[in-house]
């Protein structure tokens, strides 16, 4: 199994922004890609993830796995990001733990979500 | 294929409560499985979403469908939140259009993720 990381791309983290300017979720999308992504972690973009007043937000989620949402984030994040989603792909259940978790995933978790009931 | 609807029970809705003190999100749950749960979902009481400072808070999800997190809801909300699950029930994907939506979920959305890819 793959671990998938969506980035909102259309967000605009609260901004006023002119038309064309770059919103800050596309900067952080284009900044994660243009990083190493850690083994067993899909980047994929998403346009709009309903988080709107607590962008950029990122989620991610693999099946069998609890699915977390986090948010208020920036392309400065991209390091401790790609740290987490490494240690959310090594888990077994998406439950990393507390002390193993970058500081952004303790402090800025939007949502959780109990993994999919799939034999229902 | 079963819609989950996912209750936290643990959410003290920002509140400062005594340790024995009935939890917001104890009450919405009780609230909502005491009501009759609309065809094809089911009501799961799960300790903490992670969305404690916007809750109490429910989650939407169905293997194949589009996963949504809610918050700031109370008791009083039940009847919209058991509308709007049936709506989601319904759904082929989980995008119930906007105006067939409660206005409680078009307006206290936390966050959206997109279906799982369960064939990488």
């Amino acid at each position: 199994m793959t671990t998938t990381l969506h980035v909102c791309t259309t967000c605009r983290a609260g901004e006023v922004l002119e038309e064309d300017a770059p919103r800050p979720g596309a900067q952080l999308h284009a900044a994660l890609t243009q990083a190493d992504a850690p083994k067993g972690v899909k980047i994929v973009a998403v346009e709009c993830l309903s988080a709107c007043s607590q962008g950029a937000a990122v989620a991610l989620s693999e099946p069998g796995k609890w699915t977390y949402v986090y948010g208020r984030l920036t392309a400065a994040d991209t390091p401790d990001i790609l740290a987490g989603a490494a240690a959310y792909a090594a888990s077994g259940d998406g439950l990393v733990p507390w002390r193993e978790r970058p500081v952004i995933f303790r402090k800025q978790s939007l949502a959780r979500i109990p993994p999919m009931e799939t034999n229902s």
